[in-house]
């Protein structure tokens, strides 16, 4: 499948690369092609710079986000919360209409330090407003809820673990499913329409606790039932 | 040891029976003990009245909040969020002073239908308000995110999964991790101060949408790593 994946840090890197690795025809969106290949310095999470990945995988395409959506039959929102809908305005509702979006985004707000609270929560979602939009697009959210290494790869925990599903449109949420499972997902839960994502993103302030208590973002929900 | 737990509802219910099943000597605090007893109806969930359960287990007290406050040398909150801080009022502050506090409350707030709101969230926790109202009080926020049967019989699932405990106390934690452990717990997880209690009371809405995808409350969180 031809798939766009808008965002070029952890996240974006992790979905292109195991997209193109499973045989996609992967293009990662960005601002500005130029600029992105141009920061030779890791980034503020000591992260290499996108140029030095993207060396690494030759087979991946880089466009303006518009080009990037309008390439792409399915497309991945990779980027930051608090960038979600202006990237997606970038990308153009021409270019998504019809579309299914994933989107991965979380409403960290980080403006007042650490541990980050969430910049819309509990009476709706940073999923219902990306659907708000962009009424055209087929929102699924998902994989929001893990470390961008397991989203890919979930068989390196050792154990089952589990990914939620929400969205309006059940066709959309079967081919978000069926690409989850190519990545080794084993337990997708369909949570219902898109103002679940309500439930997803609010796992966010326990998920960053975790990761303190543990000392590791090496870790994921698993619902047994 | 002796427990006072506070509410007679499902969840003070599943405490109160097993603390005394393993032994302890367990009181239940009500508002009014006559009329809790007076009342032969089921609740609004269908439930037996109290007074069906408590012939059950005779060997439980019942009495008004601060006398079972004060005869606890632990006190468990099993009321609903919105009666938490006013319950524990009643129960006084000096009948507190000293003790663990279990909390297990909710900010749940049902006041706009399904699904509830959490009156208060994100940046500010119940578990802490309770902590701030009562500072002479050790809590230990636990056990709100799970069902009550699951919360004293976790080993019913059939797999392991994990509780969490969030307090300032260090002492207090490990006492509740050794009761905890006692019910069958074998994965407790600190997640550091009572701050932490925001994760953990933001899971609900989560877990009310997964309550209605999987049709049951019979589920909890493993934290695979």
């Amino acid at each position: 499948m031809k798939i766009a994946v808008l965002g070029t840090g952890m996240v974006g890197q992790a979905l292109a690369g195991r997209l193109s690795e499973l045989g996609h025809d992967v293009v990662v969106g960005t601002r500005d092609p130029e600029a992105t290949l141009g920061r030779t310095e890791p980034d503020g999470m000591g992260n290499p710079p996108f140029s030095a990945w993207h060396q690494q995988h030759p087979a991946i395409g880089l466009a303006p986000f518009a080009d990037a959506a309008a390439a792409g039959e399915l497309v991945v929102n990779a980027t930051g919360g608090t960038t979600t809908l202006s990237v997606l305005e970038q990308a153009g509702a021409d270019n998504l209409a019809g579309k299914v979006l994933i989107d991965i985004s979380n409403p960290l707000d980080f403006s007042n330090g650490f541990p980050p609270t969430l910049f819309v929560k509990d009476t709706d979602s940073l999923g219902e407003q990306v659907q708000r939009a962009f009424p055209e697009v087929r929102v699924v959210k998902t994989l929001n809820t893990l470390n961008a290494n397991l989203m890919v790869r979930p068989k390196d925990l050792g154990a089952e673990s589990t990914v939620f599903v929400s969205g309006d449109d059940a066709t959309a949420k079967a081919t978000v499913t069926e690409l989850l499972q190519s990545f080794g997902h084993t337990d997708v839960i369909d949570l219902g329409d898109i103002s679940t994502a309500r439930g997803t993103e609010m796992l966010l302030p326990v998920w960053l606790r975790l990761m303190g208590a543990l000392e590791t973002p090496f870790f994921n929900f698993k619902i047994v039932r």
